[in-house]
């Protein structure tokens, strides 16, 4: 049955192929392909506590055109192909566990159109969003998707990011248009119209959406774009206890106000931001919010909000009024990941990242501070909260296995925990090699579908191999 | 190769195994099991122009679990099987082309549970848009999403529906955060988690939402709420010209008021509202809008608009400010499909939507109506032009052979002129069979991975043959 989960359906490494492949490459691209270690690596290398798995070479594309070639060839061939942006993944997406070709998109970098009429755009994957938002400046236009890293377009698309806007501007699933992909036999589509709605047909876009370069190489992206709010306002405020922040989160997205951003940060992360960022906040749970509108609106906004904050129990409710004060803080939340080894030097950092109903955020954010307790580690907690969002960072000593292996645990139980909670094991950060222990108990029956969509469009297993579909690779 | 679409894979019908699945359910489900002429042709009947094409049973399933037994049988037999919800769809997506059992599901309308912290609820596919929003009255919350007509939520998802709300709230597609659906086996899946983002695996719910009862029928959904906007505005305004008119929906988008809806009729459909609902508006091009807010919001909006109304030319901007006025207009509106039948009494009604960029809707909407006149035919316009997306009701003769067939003509010109301007044939009403001829123009190669899917979800092809994908039935 074609819906049946194919033990079978696995790949070997194919020295031959592989060598073969590499040959023409390098007969084909010249020096835009490489067998170097040091790049190879490199290309592998994922900001986890994964091993790095290498791929075979890499490959510098430069259009589309580039890249259907390069996976054409490799499906002759029967290699592995992985498509690589900014290498900011989290979850092992870059690494080659079967070997292969890594494709560099990160030169398809132009914008290929601005319609500010339409409020959309159209940008080669190698593009990143801060490059889009300086180029989108003098349009009164921006995109607001922010994942922390500076991921380019193709790599968001894939691991259907988001970060701390989605709260009030979706995420990459919510902002996308329409997507150009090369598939696995190396022919390119183009996944819908311009139309802001369609009900035309499966919803190609939304599936290429996250799958990792499984079932696809994006190549360009038709985004949607929001107009820059004629006024911003945003602070931070203090909170006695983890409880009351998470509160104050759930009253603020029940009462219907439009917040554009609402982050947490734990007293560790607090504490590593100050070190790295010199915020001189005080060390308690703390929100970062962000309201955008008109200036009526704004004000209105910060007016209920602060309303609430004084209902559970939060102080020092400080205005960030001016636009350099903002940035400062944002920039802080932004850098959180970095400033976390403030905390530990020398440690390697390994995040994770879960996602429940909102009701339930208070609960899964107390047990999982309990949790890190129990397995006496040192982590720091962020978030975006109004998602019911959040990050866990694990700050490990690289020669403690130990700890290490209690990191392990700590992990799938964050995961199963989410999962028993009506969550997900993964808000944003995507599936990779890391979560796929967990799709099973997340998806149950469902995932042989998965599979079988997998198998039908990726028959010869060349797309990322080892990744998201368990028992494929 | 897999992607390839095989012409081979259509359906005969397949009268023994046909009269034995009947013979089997009739033994099983008693008198929940017809076959009987009226009540097959009731099933079978659409609000189009299509012939119908009755199934040759139809079974009313009470749970789940009746569903999931229906199709196995079905599945067995090599036996098709239709979904259907309330019968409102429009592009023939319940006939039976090839015969086979209808499961008719407006039994399973129990509303499972409301969770008002998380802003959702979990609904069975038989219930109403309707039914919900009454049932929700007291909780402060209601689903947005309003087709035409009182179609089931099993029915608006799997049309990935959308209507009057959908360009400040989005459509079926952006407001279900899981589907509960029996697969081509009988196998029953849940596609996701209920938390409000996830980076889990391909996203299964976007590939049900929109597909017709093709891949799976949908039998429970978990849908987003919104809460009732602490205060609501509206009001209509007419226009010299048509073009005046889309180009104050094209600010109104371009300037970022979060309009909650901006409905355009041309002179006729203003025409037929007056005959059919006694507004008593001047016969020409207007606009219908509301506002939904904070009290300060919506007069701030309102005063937005109504400086971009006098920028294009627009008159006599009357609100409707108590809720009786408004409820009165939007009635009306969505009375539109059957006040237009008072323009030409005894004529039969074929609609049709299409849907492009904001930017080439004064365009296409003017095209349109040089193309009715071309035809010599008798038409109204109305439409979410805050989205692109219009629809064009055709008033025919159902006598005159003629007409019909210029008319044909004209909607396959309409589709055609949606695409060539970088839009879509369907924004709402979806393929069915009636748009199936245009899908490869609007899709191009992306087409074949299309039938891949669905020939990889459904291998005997006996989910809802004869739609969306051309050449598999």
């Amino acid at each position: 049955m074609a819906a049946e989960i194919d033990p079978h359906f696995t790949r070997n490494i194919n020295e031959q192929a592989i060598a073969e492949v590499c040959q023409q490459l390098s007969d084909q691209f010249g020096k835009r392909f490489t067998t170097g270690m040091a790049l190879r690596e490199q290309h592998g290398h994922t900001t986890t506590g994964l091993v790095t798995q290498a791929p075979d070479g890499v490959v510098f594309v430069e259009n589309t055109e580039d890249v259907s070639q390069v996976v054409s060839l490799c499906h002759d061939k029967d290699v592995p192909v992985i498509a690589f942006g900014a290498g900011s993944s989290l979850e092992g997406q870059l690494n080659a566990p079967f070997g292969g070709i890594c494709i560099d998109l990160s030169a398809m970098n132009a914008i290929v159109s601005v319609s500010a009429e339409d409020l959309d755009c159209r940008v080669e994957a190698g593009v990143t969003r801060q490059q889009l938002n300086d180029y989108l400046r003098d349009t009164g236009l921006f995109f607001p998707i922010d994942p922390g890293a500076e991921a380019t377009f193709g790599g968001m698309a894939a691991t259907r990011a988001s970060g701390t806007n989605a709260v009030r501007y979706g995420t990459m699933r919510d902002n996308i248009l329409s997507l150009k992909a090369v598939m696995a036999d190396g022919r390119v589509i183009e996944t819908a119209s311009r139309a802001k709605k369609s009900a035309a047909g499966y919803d190609l876009t939304r599936l290429l959406i996250g799958s990792e370069g499984t079932l696809g190489i994006i190549t360009e992206i038709t985004l949607k774009l929001s107009g820059i709010p004629q006024a911003i306002s945003g602070g931070v405020c203090g909170f006695p206890d983890l409880e009351s922040a998470c509160n104050a989160v759930i009253m603020t997205i029940q009462s219907g106000i439009p917040v554009a951003r609402i982050e947490l940060l734990d007293v560790m992360q607090v504490k590593a931001c100050n070190l790295h960022s010199k915020l001189g906040l005080k060390e308690r749970p703390t929100l970062f919010v962000e309201f955008h509108g008109t200036e009526r609106g704004v004000a209105e906004q910060a007016d209920m909000f602060a309303d609430i904050v004084e209902d559970c129990g939060g102080a020092d409710f400080e205005w960030a009024t001016r636009a350099e004060d903002r940035s400062r803080l944002w920039t802080a939340r932004h850098s959180a990941y970095w400033a976390s080894f403030a905390l530990r030097p020398g440690s390697i950092n390994v995040t994770s990242d879960a996602c429940v109903p909102i009701s339930r955020l208070a609960d899964c954010v107390s047990e999982t501070q309990r949790m890190i307790e129990e397995f006496g580690l040192i982590a720091t907690i962020v978030g975006h909260v109004g998602d019911g969002n959040f990050h866990v960072q694990l700050l490990l000593d690289p020669e403690d296995r130990g700890e290490q292996e209690r990191a392990e645990l700590f992990l799938s139980q964050l995961a199963k925990l989410a999962i028993s909670m009506g969550g997900t094991c993964t808000g944003e950060h995507g599936v990779g090699q890391g979560k796929m222990k967990h799709m099973e108990e997340e998806f149950g029956s469902a995932l042989a579908y998965m599979a079988a969509i997998k198998k039908a469009l990726d028959p010869k297993n060349i797309m990322n191999p080892g990744k998201i579909v368990p028992n494929f690779g």
